[in-house]
């Protein structure tokens, strides 16, 4: 096909918006490919919807392949489903209600476990008809709290949800696999640069779980990867390698200290160096007291978390190691109702002699001694032994993770990234079966409730991941696959001559299947054209403009090399790269 | 491709849902197709989706063609564009509003005017950027009172909208036919029975307007067809053949009568009878008075309608005659309010004279004589004629249409027929581009206001539409362009060599491009297997049955005839039927 821009709907614009902060944002509505309707809410300009259209077909073909039936369900939803699974109250702030002209409660559909689980609970009963797994590509409504980036963060964006149905925990696997497989044929066809991260499961529930990340400094997730493996993981999934137990006995006895003025860690150690210790703030334990609310619960309670010293308590990682539960620091009315939390001098002993649960990083292991607090007033103990002098009630993934922390299984160090989630895949076992009461009859005719995995990927947020990774400073640069139209012919010559070769070459190209933009335009000058065309960033441009009349053109790649090429073998040489 | 019936999701029903009235609603959820979610919100089942995307590709080739740019804007709108032409409050309760959390007032679009109009004041500013043709297939929301009939009437629904701009009336009109031309190249390669009636403009304003009904008896929409030619109208839009005016002079006096009980048209024509004057209800005049409420006007006005006796008011034609006024008929406080109102006996000289304005049906003209009332109790006059006796301030359409009413340009006589809406374009002329001021250079160099067309298919409907007009009792019938399968292969001998046999047939459909549902399932009796062929309607299929042992199989005509055909020439002659 061939369009032309003397009337294609578009309108490039020089300046960034004002309201853009990362690449992306900035170059997808330069180039008139999105358009700004609401906060976090877009309209697919002909360009835009073009090549989300495209990635939403690499999606869709991946996804019959293992098997998916694609099916659509409504984005306007009843609200009694989302009662019954609780999202209706859990998902807060982010589910957009609203009520119909009877006064019944609506929502906008975040996500669609529970319409999928209530479609298979009425259509299927036996385990023949298992396994099964459904998909949709459908818009969805989040009302973020700050729709940042463009189309990277909307509250109206497309999504394919797909759902796997399985009788066993074997098949669950299975279904699993077959989505995490497809989903890097999927990301590796779009040319995206991506590592696979262990996952907490978060507020789906659920067990293994894992995040696609995209790579890039404008991401909103951190995670770690292995200096010397394909390990990699969410900052909050991040497994710390436990200390070395070893045994109490012979260690020197815990002895208490004066202390004044060694309320920080820094200061602490001050003390502990004049008197001779030689330690560093990795040698004391730092305690900090949380509120913890399990839902359901009226009340917090308080909860001791020991770090060492040289480690802040990460909050995010505490959340997910204690959800669902919420957690608070605890505060000044906390500290004042309970007299045995001496600011800057809380200890274990204090905690759990008062009833305090406390829960431990793994590096404070039985036979690790340690400078904390003695939980009294300008008072700290040194040497105090775990599993001699002080218990905990267990471990908590709580402490930062640092560049340089040991990976997993012996490969190497971590490092620090940042990355934009494009996919996630969840075992959610039988949640969402059991909270809809699916039975189906199993082998032996007995009652069983299937197991469920819920597999998503941000389709419409691929087109911006694209654009944060293969933009330059010009412009866009779009992989052939997904790009609006392949190849930019671009008629940069005032002769008609040029413009009759350029109709010409169009339509052989067009003959030849590829999908081609045509610069047209009588009036414009060849700079607005050039600027336009790397703008715009289809993978290949053939200009003809002052070698034309040498029957020459130029082929230019974008981010990459021109070449001269004679005008009568542009379209050949055109075709051979787009067929790659 | 090759779906298997066996791993299909589907569970066709052979009951119909408890809620469901027309045979299109029923036979498409008990074949699977689609399934209730909210009242009048479906979800698309995979069989269902198929037909849907089969009948977008349908539009969007036939758009494309008449150089329609797609492009997609947001369900979820902001409440300003909306104020600015003031729909957001004309649109009463059948707009779906919501808030977000920030409080900000949101809406889900029933249509898009306004998005594509504040579209193109952005982007274009120039006449050389017009004419411009967009378009989008896209979900749209409108919380109907009586949400019914399935996918017929739904509360999420898809669209088609595509909007017209030129600089001038004639590429007005040039967009609009080239629109027209559209929607009947769609309509005829859907095989939809339908008519083009004129219609009014309702509330989207503008000026010429028609609308694409199809033939239905469970269709919402009265219309009328001429006998002797292609005449076709909403019963809104028929304008009456005026009557043949004729001079007064000559005609007798008119002549005030006591009529006692004659208060109806009825009676009234029985005393008329039994005074020898020979007369039907058609000599009578009625006199409605009905409430005007202009848009704006804090109190109605009063209105004085004259009808032949014979003749009902029809308020829907009314209205659509005051548009955008709202009507009502007086009540008993207007009667006792206005003591010259003598309930049965109103005339239009009493409302005259009290400074009602008079509006007439075009069949009341100069010259024609009437019995009416004479604005007294019990008091009627025979022989008032219009242009002598009393003068009205206007014509207007008001009067019921009825079968065998003269159609117009001597094209016989009218039938009245129902039908559904399909398709509907407007001249919408510069309403919405001057709300939004869009101003363009014109090739003077003045500014010059666009004028807009706005074109709809109800997308989701026509699959509603075709189900309507082409089931029989056993189940739906397919037209092979939009069929989800071309063909269904049926599997109906226990035979291990019909399985194989099915096999290799599906398979060699398939290489030669024809989309295959296969019934392999292995333990569903022929009885059921054929119910099923039938509920879910593919055009051709493919029986191995009884005669397979004699090397022939049943290529069966969906609402047609069965053909015995040797296995072998099989799948020659689907291919055959198939390519049409």
């Amino acid at each position: 096909m061939i369009t032309r821009l003397s009337t294609l709907f578009l309108r490039t614009l020089r300046e960034d918006p004002a309201d853009a902060e990362v690449p992306s944002h900035k170059l997808l509505v330069r180039a008139g490919y999105i358009r700004r309707a609401a906060p976090g809410v877009y309209s697919w300009l002909p360009l835009g919807l073009r090549t989300l259209r495209k990635i939403e077909d690499v999606v869709r073909e991946e996804i019959n392949a293992i098997g998916g039936q694609e099916l659509l369900f409504p984005a306007l939803l009843p609200r009694e489903p989302y009662e019954t699974t609780d999202r209706w109250t859990e998902y807060g702030e982010e589910l957009f209600r609203l009520q119909d002209r009877r006064g019944t409660d609506m929502l906008l559909g975040p996500t669609h476990e529970e319409m999928f689980t209530s479609a298979v609970k009425d259509l299927y009963s036996s385990y023949k008809d298992f396994p099964v797994m459904l998909y949709q590509i459908q818009t969805k409504y989040r009302d973020e709290a700050r729709p940042r980036a463009g189309i990277l963060r909307g509250r109206e964006f497309v999504m394919k949800d797909s759902y796997s149905f399985d009788m066993d925990d074997a098949g669950l696997e299975a279904s699993y696999q077959a989505h995490r497989a497809a989903y890097q044929r999927i990301f590796d066809r779009l040319g995206i640069s991506y590592a696979i991260c262990q996952a907490t499961s978060g507020a789906m529930g659920g067990s293994a779980s894992e995040e696609f990340l995209a790579l890039s400094g404008n991401g909103e997730d951190s995670f770690v990867r292995a200096t010397g493996g394909d390990y990699a993981a969410n900052v909050e999934a991040v497994v710390t390698q436990p200390g070395t137990e070893r045994p109490v006995e012979g260690l020197p006895a815990a002895v208490e200290h004066e202390t004044p003025d060694a309320e920080t860690i820094a200061t602490l150690v001050d003390w502990a160096n004049s008197q001779g210790l030689d330690v560093t703030a990795a040698d004391t334990l730092k305690c900090v007291v949380v509120k913890v609310t399990e839902p359901g619960a009226e009340e917090p309670e308080l909860l001791g978390v020991l770090v060492p010293g040289d480690r802040e308590v990460d909050m995010k990682r505490l959340e997910a190691s204690l959800e669902p539960a919420e957690v608070a620091m605890a505060e000044d009315v906390d500290f004042r109702k309970n007299p045995f939390l001496v600011r800057g001098y809380v200890g274990p002993r204090g905690l759990a002699a008062n009833g305090v649960r406390v829960l431990a990083d793994p590096r404070v292991v039985t036979g690790t001694a340690w400078i904390t607090g003695a939980d009294a007033p300008n008072r700290h103990v040194v040497g105090l032994v775990a599993g001699r002098d002080f218990e905990v009630d267990g471990f908590v993934e709580a402490a930062e993770i640092r560049e340089g922390d040991p990976a997993p299984e012996g490969q190497g160090t971590l490092t620090l990234e940042r990355g934009i989630e494009i996919g996630h895949i969840f075992q959610l076992g039988r949640k969402y079966t059991e909270a809809f009461d699916v039975q189906i009859l199993d082998v032996n005719g007995k009652r069983s409730i299937p197991t469920m995995g819920s597999y998503g990927i941000g389709v419409s947020r691929l087109m911006a991941v694209l654009a944060e990774q293969r933009h330059d400073d010009k412009g866009l640069n779009w992989p052939v696959e997904i790009a609006p139209y392949q190849v930019h012919v671009v008629v940069a010559n005032k002769d008609a001559a040029a413009l009759e070769a350029g109709d010409r070459m169009v339509a052989e190209l067009d003959a030849a299947g590829i999908e081609v933009l045509f610069d047209d335009r009588p009036k414009v000058s060849p700079g607005v054209k050039f600027k336009d065309s790397e703008l715009l960033g289809m993978p290949f441009a053939v200009v003809l403009g002052r070698s034309f009349a040498e029957g020459k053109v130029e082929l230019r790649i974008r981010c990459g090399e021109t070449l001269d090429v004679a005008a009568d073998e542009a379209v050949a040489k055109v075709v051979e790269l787009v067929r790659g």
